[in-house]
This record gives structure tokens, C-alpha cells and sequence, in this order.
């Protein structure tokens, strides 16, 4: 029963990061394989692992999942036990509100600040746009924290599925320096100090492919 | 236990189609609001339901949740004796990786093909990107039908979740007359004979607004 997480480059991939932070934080064994981004064989190495041509993708026997929100399905379901998403149901409810949010939408925000684990924290204007998905973001988080959070430092108390699905947006709101409010950065710096965060950070500062198309400087 | 739906204009939000087509076909009860799109108020209107500001939003007695994704999630849970996800576990974490697939991606095609339920069948030129996206459609049904599809016409045998989050996607193929292979034709058919797409499509004709931004000759 051992699960292979097929990811792309740590330093850039966003999707990637969110099951790998998961699978770590919860001690689930798991292979590796990495395919880095923007090689000339890149889109063939992927379509090898994924029929989707993109990264993650986790295997577990015969069974294939692509996409990094299902894979946290996938695997909430396969491991019962472990507290994937949070387990009274208004939670588990807003969790899965906030995670499938992220997962459509904040554009604006995406497309401005690439994740990039490497980049030194520097300062970039925000277009109106992705100001409004910072505004929404702050706000979303804190509802959760002050309807689910009491327990613990995260949206729902205890680290969960929607922590994971917002980690990639943590390092854009801390290495562009965009301006949060103090709760924002209280927990922040709560999913930074996490050891899976740290793990994927180390390895990604290890990595030898730079991407100039990410490095914003 | 009624649920209500708040859902945008039915010619129009391809979002609120989902868990729509999805309730009405699974017989589930629910009470509908509709707030149009476009108008003076709608934002300040749908906040008063919905905390992204954002439609559909389902009410469950005290539990809202926001998102046409989260809500299916939230309805196999809440209704664990209707099919909703495919029920064997190869297929079930298939249909969640293309849900998943479709939350996130396609924006080529979402972008230049948006769903409008009452447009006249006409040609619409394709750019690259949003061929490629009818591509990657193709294939990923053509695989579902052909791994887990034998017993029915939809993706998976029988209608599940998956169809539902492409019914909109079915909607721009067909209106805008994008040439698809005879398999993918006839899984459309198979889609727009549904009861509840039928149901949708007339109340969508009967609607009083028009956006002109969404009607594309
Ligand atoms: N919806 C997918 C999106 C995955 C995605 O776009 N992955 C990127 C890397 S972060 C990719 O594989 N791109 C392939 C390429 O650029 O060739 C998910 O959540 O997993
Ligand atoms: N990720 C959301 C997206 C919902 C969405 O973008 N809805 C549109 C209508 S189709 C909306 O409410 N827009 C508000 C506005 O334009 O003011 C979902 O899947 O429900």
C-alpha cells in the first residue's frame, strides 16, 4: 500500500505543493517522482504519469488521480482515520467551500505572484484585482477561524485539507510582502513553521532548475 | 430538511447549472432563488446569501455552503444512499479527478465559448488553446466511457456528478457548433435529453434579462 505522488518542481508548482504538504503533514508514505516544468521533454515526461498532461497526480496500485484537489479526496476517503477535512459536518462544509474557491478561482492573485519558495521577500504592487482577492482571501479566512478555528492555529483549529489548499498562497502573500492584517500573518507564520512546510521549502532551495518566467523580481 | 439553492440567471451561469441538473435529476427538494447577473444590485444581492460574493450557494438549515463543487461533495455526503459519485473506487476517484479537472482548467474554452442556453447552434471559430481544450474533453470522456461507461450513456454508466459538472461545458459544444467525433455527439445528446436539462433549458428560454456581453454571434 504505498502510495507515488508524481509532482513538478518544488520551487514553482503551486498544485504540487498542496497534496505533498498534506500527505506529509499526515505521515502518509508516499513516493516521489519529480518532473520539472518547462524542459523541452517536460509535456511528455508529464502524459507518461498523467492523462492530463499536468502534475500532481498520485498512483496508489492501479488507480490514478489527477488533480490536486481530488487527490485530497481521494485520499480523505481511502484513509478514514486521519482527519483530512474537519470532522463536524458545518466545518467540513466550509472547508470544502474554501478549498473548491481556491480551486477556481483568485486569478488575479495567481497570476500576478507565481509561487516561488525561493524568491527573497520583496514588495510587489497589487493590480484592483488582486487586491479584491486579498480582501476576499482575509475575510475568508478569518470567518473561518473565528466560526471553527478556537482550538488550534489553523482555519479549522487543528491542520487540515483547506490549510493544504491555501499553503501555495501563503508563500505568495509572504514573498511578494503583501499587506495583511496581523491575524492573517498570526497564521501565516503558523503553516511556515509547519515541518512539512519547512521539508518542501529545504528541498526546494536544493533544486537546480531555475525558470526565469517565475522569477519576478 | 428543505434545501434552498440560490442560483445566478439560468441562460447564463454555468456555475449554478451544476448542482442544479445535479438535485433535480437525484429528485432532491430544494427551494430556488434567483438573482440575475449584471444588474445594478447583484453584488450587494448575492452577498446576502453568499459570503464570496459568488452563486450557487446551497442553505442546508444553519450550514451554507458556496461553490457548485463543494456543494456536490457536500450532497454525497449529506445524501449517502443516492449515487451522486460513481460508487466503485476506481471510478469513483476518476470522476473526482475530472470534477476536479474541470473546477480549475478549460479556461481557453470558458473564456471564448461562455455557456448561453438560448444562442441559435452557430459556428464559432476556435482559437489553439481552446482547440486543444476540446482535445483534452474528448479524450478524458472518451476514456471514462470507455473504462467505466459500458452500462449507460454517460461518463459513467449512469449520470453521476461527473456529467453534472460538465453540462455546461456540453451547452458551449453544442451552441457554438464545435466539431466533436460521433461518440462525444452522442454523449451530448444523451445529456441534453435529460429531464432536469430540459427543465433548466426552458426556464432559462422563459428568462426576462439579457446580457449582452454573454451573447456572442
Ligand atoms: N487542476 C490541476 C492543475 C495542475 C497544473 O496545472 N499543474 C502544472 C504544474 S503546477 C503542470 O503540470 N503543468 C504542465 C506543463 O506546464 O507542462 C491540479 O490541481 O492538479
Ligand atoms: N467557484 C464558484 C464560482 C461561482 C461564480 O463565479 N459564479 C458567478 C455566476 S456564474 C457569480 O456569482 N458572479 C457574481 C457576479 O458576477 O457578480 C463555483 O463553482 O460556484
Amino acid at each position: 500500500m504505498t502510495f507515488t505522488l508524481v509532482i513538478a518542481n518544488k520551487a514553482y508548482s503551486s498544485w504540487s505543493f498542496r497534496p505533498w504538504i498534506l500527505m506529509r503533514h499526515f505521515d502518509v508514505a508516499f513516493d516521489e517522482i519529480v518532473v520539472p516544468l518547462a524542459q523541452a521533454t517536460t509535456h511528455e515526461d508529464i502524459l507518461r504519469y498523467s492523462p492530463s498532461g499536468r502534475c500532481p497526480v498520485l498512483r496508489d496500485g492501479d488507480i490514478l488521480v489527477w488533480d490536486s484537489l481530488a487527490i485530497i479526496e481521494y485520499l480523505a476517503e481511502r484513509l478514514s482515520q486521519t482527519p483530512i477535512w474537519p470532522r463536524p459536518q458545518a466545518a467540513r462544509a466550509e472547508a470544502r467551500s474554501l478549498a473548491a474557491e481556491m480551486h477556481s478561482g483568485f486569478m488575479a492573485l495567481r497570476g500576478l505572484l507565481p509561487m516561488n519558495m525561493r524568491r527573497p521577500v520583496a514588495k510587489r504592487e497589487l493590480t484592483a484585482e488582486a487586491e479584491a482577492d486579498v480582501s476576499r482571501l482575509e475575510q475568508a479566512f478569518s470567518q473561518a477561524r473565528k466560526r471553527f478555528g478556537e482550538s488550534g492555529a489553523f482555519l479549522f483549529g487543528e491542520f487540515s485539507a483547506a490549510d493544504a489548499m491555501f499553503a501555495p498562497v501563503v508563500n505568495r502573500l509572504h514573498v511578494y510582502d503583501v499587506s495583511v492584517t496581523p491575524q492573517t500573518r498570526a497564521y501565516m507564520d503558523a503553516v511556515m513553521a509547519l515541518p512539512a512546510w519547512r521539508a518542501w521549502a529545504a528541498e526546494a532551495a536544493a533544486e537546480a532548475w531555475r525558470i526565469e518566467k517565475y522569477e519576478i523580481s
